[in-house]
């Protein structure tokens, strides 16, 4: 881990000019109240792998599945893990990006697809069904107001809209705080208490842009390799899109400070998200990474505490071009590549019954000998 | 397609000499009676894709998903495709090469193995109950009297095992024959006639030497590139196995006619596998093919009709070290890459969930109009 002081920010320091924000002399950095979240010891580790070892099939078989369940029993801390009340949250936002043409679809779309969401019509319900997933939608700053409230959305509205990063930073840093504070309390209030799993999903129209320049500012990976069709961009118009971002990163330079990477480029669905899975891992609690822009909320939260990674599934490697660079850059396989590039948390509920079945078969299978069935030549 | 004559076999025969299967003059092979396997058309294509379009998601952004949401609905002439009763079938024999180390378990998991799958302790019953699907275990050869018949136990023993082909043929031809047609016969037996949707798996202490055969007669490939640890050889063990199956090759030489490859080389429950696969899609059903040893059923299968590529979906590639090169020899790509390698139709009970959110998107989904969603600038 590049950041290995787990609970302060602005650990890469060392690197930061005049511009960037330093940890020592800021006070509304030190007094943000980050969770703290506690490493996963190896403690069990040797009692879940002979657990998983005495099933009935040879020793590594199940290959990531043995994995997954290790991870799972080893956040647990027992060799019985269990998923409870699965969640999935899907935080909406818009961006003031969207005003240069960065994607097909017009910003109205956010608003329109959280309506779908709630009436039940789009893909991460299906999916979410299809799982008996609970679904709640997060308005973290669509520009639409909701007259009444339906039940299933949670309005924690930071702004209505991000504005236009080319031009200014998308929030202030109040913002940015507030983004990643509401993010954090929402997974503990009481609609929630009793999940122990969470995925986690967007929409927001320009939020791949968004999560490009975070990508960019916090991996140092060129945004050339970031930078990808989105929802469906012809190569010219992703070039174009390169370019407005380009000039989007000009404007501030070299930012390594993840809060103000947030205030400057956004948006409102990202920071809530990272806020939250930062809250999860905090309470012991597991997350699937969805795609993209999940990643990007991710590499946030894992800029404030790496310990984060513990807690993590990712689910899938998105087919937006950028996403592999970053897996590679964070050093993490996910379960699936079906290239998929939906958002809305569709690749963790896809790749969420994955993730069942390997709780599935540390449960309920039988060992070599409940079954009676010889262990191989050597015994092992 | 290599063997583009729909039903006749040994259509390789150009190439054959003298100890090779002849068509022209072999009465018996003439005379076995391949069902017909019609071709996919693409009559509903458009139909079927203008569909998928019009749901409420970025065009193409469920990527394989959607590629398999067509397959099944050409497949079913439908626009609202249905899977009903998806059915597990595990194919169980015993090898006669088990008399040479091939492998790191003695020959009695088979039959032990086969007892844990009747009392419901094996991964494929864990992951089957997840799935809500049935589970039949098939005897194709086991070397076990099973008294009295437990009742989701099929017995359609071709023999007690295969000889070992190190030293002669696996089976006689009217074996091979047999353990194709049984296999043909049992997916239209009533048992499973409100199936539509199958997964094949197989049990027998072995079977990827006889896998890693068939492949290579059938494929050409050079036996190095195909043969791996199994259920986990060491590096030494794997290559004693590669001479062992080296030298029972040198017994025959080169053989093409996949009725020969079988009898030569076995097993009863890869023939019988290949058999109910070719009856699958007769029926205009759709199987999953599972790993290397499923496989090698297919390519067997496959050979007697490439008409059945339509009706397959593969499910995963398997961590045997041949199953990456022999899926890349038939030109597919399977839906998971988790480094499984337990048969038993594991990997296509794993990869079951994403066919089904497949099918479930293209009939639940909302469309653009349905939900008041905008459609991309293009219109499109």
């Amino acid at each position: 881990m590049a950041n290995s002081q787990k609970t302060s920010f602005g650990s890469k320091s060392k690197n930061d000019g005049d511009l960037f924000f330093s940890p020592k002399t800021d006070q509304k950095m030190s007094s943000f109240p980050l969770p703290k979240i506690s490493e996963v010891t190896d403690a069990m580790r040797e009692k879940i792998q002979a657990k998983i070892d005495s099933k009935t099939k040879p020793i590594g078989s199940l290959g990531v599945l043995e994995e997954i369940a290790l991870q799972i029993a080893s956040v647990q801390e027992t060799l019985s893990p269990k998923i409870q009340n699965p969640t999935l949250i899907i935080f909406a936002a818009d961006h003031g990006i969207t005003e240069d043409p960065v994607s097909l679809y017009p910003k109205e779309v956010t608003w329109q697809m959280v309506n779908n969401f709630l009436l039940g019509g789009a893909c991460a319900n299906v999916f979410a069904n299809f799982n008996k997933i609970q679904v709640k939608i997060v308005d973290a700053g669509v520009d639409h107001e909701w007259e009444p409230i339906p039940p299933n959305l949670i309005v924690q509205k930071i702004g209505r809209g991000t504005k236009n990063f080319k031009l200014l930073p998308a929030m202030d840093r109040e913002s940015a705080e507030n983004s990643l504070q509401t993010g954090i309390n929402l997974v503990s209030s009481k609609d929630f208490q009793n999940s122990n799993f969470f995925l986690f999903g967007e929409m927001g129209i320009g939020n791949t842009s968004s999560a490009s320049l975070i990508h960019h500012c916090l991996s140092g990976i060129p945004l050339e390799d970031l930078v990808g069709k989105g929802t469906g961009l012809n190569l010219e118009a992703t070039n174009q899109k390169l370019n407005i971002l380009k000039t989007a990163k000009s404007r501030t330079g070299q930012i390594l400070d993840p809060i103000q990477v947030l205030s400057e480029y956004g948006g409102f669905e990202i920071g809530m998200m990272a806020g939250s899975m930062l809250g999860v891992a905090s309470q012991k609690k597991i997350f699937m990474v969805d795609g993209f822009i999940a990643t990007a909320a991710y590499l946030l939260a894992k800029s404030l505490d790496p310990n984060i990674k513990h807690y993590s599934i990712f689910s899938h490697k998105s087919d937006e071009a950028g996403h592999q660079t970053i897996l590679k850059y964070l050093g993490v396989s996910p379960l699936l590549q079906l290239r998929m590039r939906l958002g809305e948390g569709s690749g963790a509920l896809a790749a969420f019954p994955l993730v069942s079945m390997a709780v599935s078969f540390l449960n309920e299978m039988a060992s070599f000998g409940e079954a009676n069935v010889s262990e191989n030549k050597t015994g092992g």
